[in-house]
């Protein structure tokens, strides 16, 4: 097969993290088909900058799928719960956060798997990370090795095709420091990224939730600013 | 734990088989929590058997989650292809049938998975049949098996809890016939359930689809008459 013509499908959120996963596919040399969640969240900037980082990567498609998840409940993300702010890291990494979408890593590499399917892809890419979100289950190796698995059970194409399922992470041993380092050597502009829980009204960054938090740290230990626009 | 509080997530279609698992977990003393997609169907029938079949086995709870995958492309549940009538069972079993949906049981599962452990539920109920599916990888007992050890890695209540997730596949291995009569001995009434790809607009079978073909053989072989009204 045709390096030039793989495809891989790339799990885009607009954050920081799937703007580096989408350069690190196209330099790779994959064509790159986009997917984003529209799963009932709580402001729109997610999705704008998605769109932003898509067109800034020349996707070649970019589709958003509503999953809209509010039935279940359970996610600062999906209902009307207070975004926590200002924890310290042994907060952040003590248990589950609020803001954590139950079986949400799961659900997105489903439906990437079910699209792949339809263009021929074999590869995935999402931008999972084991040590920022180390409490999170589906953020592991063990879970992207038992999702690879499952892949080529699932589908014609595992069980039959010459070739197998990928499931690209490629961030999940980095810290926030290496991902920026990462992105930057290849291109991306981060102003287009958005990262925050709670921004204003006008799409400006909080500062304060676990995200902004995070995002701050690591462009502080790269040295470097943050291009985003922050709440004074 | 208390066998009588044990929660359990069913996938229900509105089919023939969703009905008997529902039954089949009833049976087996589980608390019914039954999970249902709005994924852009051509008709609205198979929901509407949904809901009275769930009302049927008395769930404690029935959501319907919408998930358009049209944005796919694919299939003829999903698009507007003609559904294919009156095929032999060698070309229904032969490679995979354009009514298939891609990934669907694993973003079903994953989907199931997510609200299981909002609701404190270890296991999953779904109606997958490696008999008369025998094209569909995701119907085979190594994808169910496969999708539990996936559960296991994902979830918090996997990894840390006491208790590991179980899929049950109760059909798995069973012929059309044998889940009748199963679901006989349970008191499911199947002239709630709906099983055509293709009905008139008055919710009245086709007769001639797959899944019609599939459904009068099993009642015929049963030696009993299919509830179910059909177009002259």
């Amino acid at each position: 097969m045709n390096v030039e013509l793989r495809r891989a499908v790339v799990l885009v959120s607009g954050g920081l993290d799937s703007a580096t996963i989408l350069a690190i596919a196209r330099d790779a040399g994959f064509r790159l088909y986009a997917l984003s969640f529209d799963y009932g969240q709580r402001h729109r900037f997610e999705l704008e900058a998605a769109h932003r980082v898509c067109e800034a990567a020349q996707v070649e498609r970019h589709i958003t799928v509503p999953l809209d998840l509010r039935a279940f409940g359970g996610s600062a993300l999906t209902d009307d719960i207070a975004v926590p702010k200002d924890r310290s890291e042994s907060e952040m990494s003590d248990g589950i956060p609020i803001t954590y979408v139950p079986a949400r890593n799961t659900i997105f590499l489903s439906v990437a798997l079910g699209w792949a399917e339809v263009i021929g892809a074999m590869d995935l890419f999402i931008g999972v990370n084991a040590v920022d979100y180390s409490g999170y289950p589906d953020c592991r190796p063990e879970f992207i090795a038992a999702f690879e698995r499952l892949a080529n059970l699932a589908t014609k194409a595992g069980v039959e095709g010459a070739k197998k399922w990928t499931v690209h992470a490629p961030l999940v041993s980095l810290t926030k420091a290496d991902i920026i380092r990462r992105g930057l050597t290849l291109g991306v502009d981060y102003a287009l990224t958005h990262s925050c829980y709670d921004p204003d009204s006008q799409g400006r960054s909080c500062g304060h939730c676990d995200s902004c938090q995070l995002r701050l740290k690591g462009f502080a230990e790269a040295g470097l600013t943050d291009p985003a626009t922050y709440v004074l």
